[in-house]
């Protein structure tokens, strides 16, 4: 289906150009008339594929998702006891994954008023969290953590610091390199539980 | 100076139908129109308090940073080692706060390309990190904390798990009632110093 695959192609390739636009000029740059513009497109081609703003934004922000959930699984691929691997695989120690993170605050300030978009926010983290625990489970059973340890607990904690820590660190990478960003969720995941 | 003071209130009384207007409709929301509207004042009065969406949200932004500040003074005034109370003036555990969080999210979707709100929210971060590494000073010198506890790094946490917690808790509450929200804080904190 030669024809189909052109059209995913096109879209991702809209879509590519719709997150730099937000990383370089913000929401407020993120219009169908601009993505167009920037792609070579007319804005019919691009209204083919994205009907308004809020349809980009949510298309984008899923494709950040994907990219982060390919990461994660490749590391959990090679070792599903991978903790660290996988906290790397997230944190803004890159330039991709810095501009992940700037699509995620561009859609949370979105989120804020519009129900849909907080649903889709409240599973991205749901989800998260599973991820997180299934790893401190793998780690158990692996005898890599203490099987007292609070493993429900353990992941809404990782998921916070990743979280606390991006917004922190994306408009302040000076204050926050990639070994500090370590340090601190190692510091509070250590005192948590005896982590080997 | 009535006429001075006039002025003042129509600008705060501007800003909160804003703050209003970001919670219930979010970004799109915030036009020099809509909150014209809102406030039964004409766009030339609003226009001559604030000439465009990025002067009144970074208004807003300053008005919600202004609330937090004075409910953690109130709270340190009282009891300058009280840190449980000045997480209780932060975290997301009432309407008030909540909305303090969601003009703060909305802002951080702006700064992603902003780079003036990007500094400004850079400052925001530091003086928080000030405000806690402060009380856990005041905590060693009143012997609550060890002695050879790394206050920087304290409060640094202390700042990540704030901001982690409260992105998650606004767009779930259901996941994050109050005491969940302090469980996290106090077994993160807990874990790397002995707090009592």
């Amino acid at each position: 289906m030669p024809r189909q695959v052109d059209h995913d192609e096109r879209r991702r390739a809209v879509a590519e150009i719709a997150t730099d636009l937000i990383a370089r000029g913000g929401l407020d740059a993120l219009t169908v008339r601009e993505v167009a513009r920037a792609a070579n497109y007319s804005t019919a081609i691009v209204s083919h594929y994205f009907t308004a703003k809020r349809d980009l934004l949510s298309y984008i922000y899923r494709a950040a998702v994907d990219r982060a959930a390919a990461r994660i699984n490749r590391v959990l691929a090679a070792d599903p006891c991978d903790l660290h691997g996988v906290i790397d695989a997230i944190l803004p120690i890159n330039a991709v994954q810095i501009r992940d993170w700037q699509v995620w605050f561009a859609f949370w300030g979105m989120a804020v008023a519009d129900p849909e978009f907080g649903d889709e926010q409240r599973r991205m983290v749901l989800n998260a969290q599973r991820i997180f625990r299934e790893i401190f489970i793998a780690r158990q059973r692996a005898r890599l953590l203490e099987r007292d340890a609070d493993c429900e607990l353990l992941a809404r904690l990782c998921v916070t610091l990743l979280d606390g820590i991006a917004i922190q660190a994306v408009f302040d990478p000076d204050d926050w390199p990639p070994h500090r960003q370590r340090a601190v969720i190692t510091t509070a995941l250590g005192g948590m539980a005896e982590l080997r």
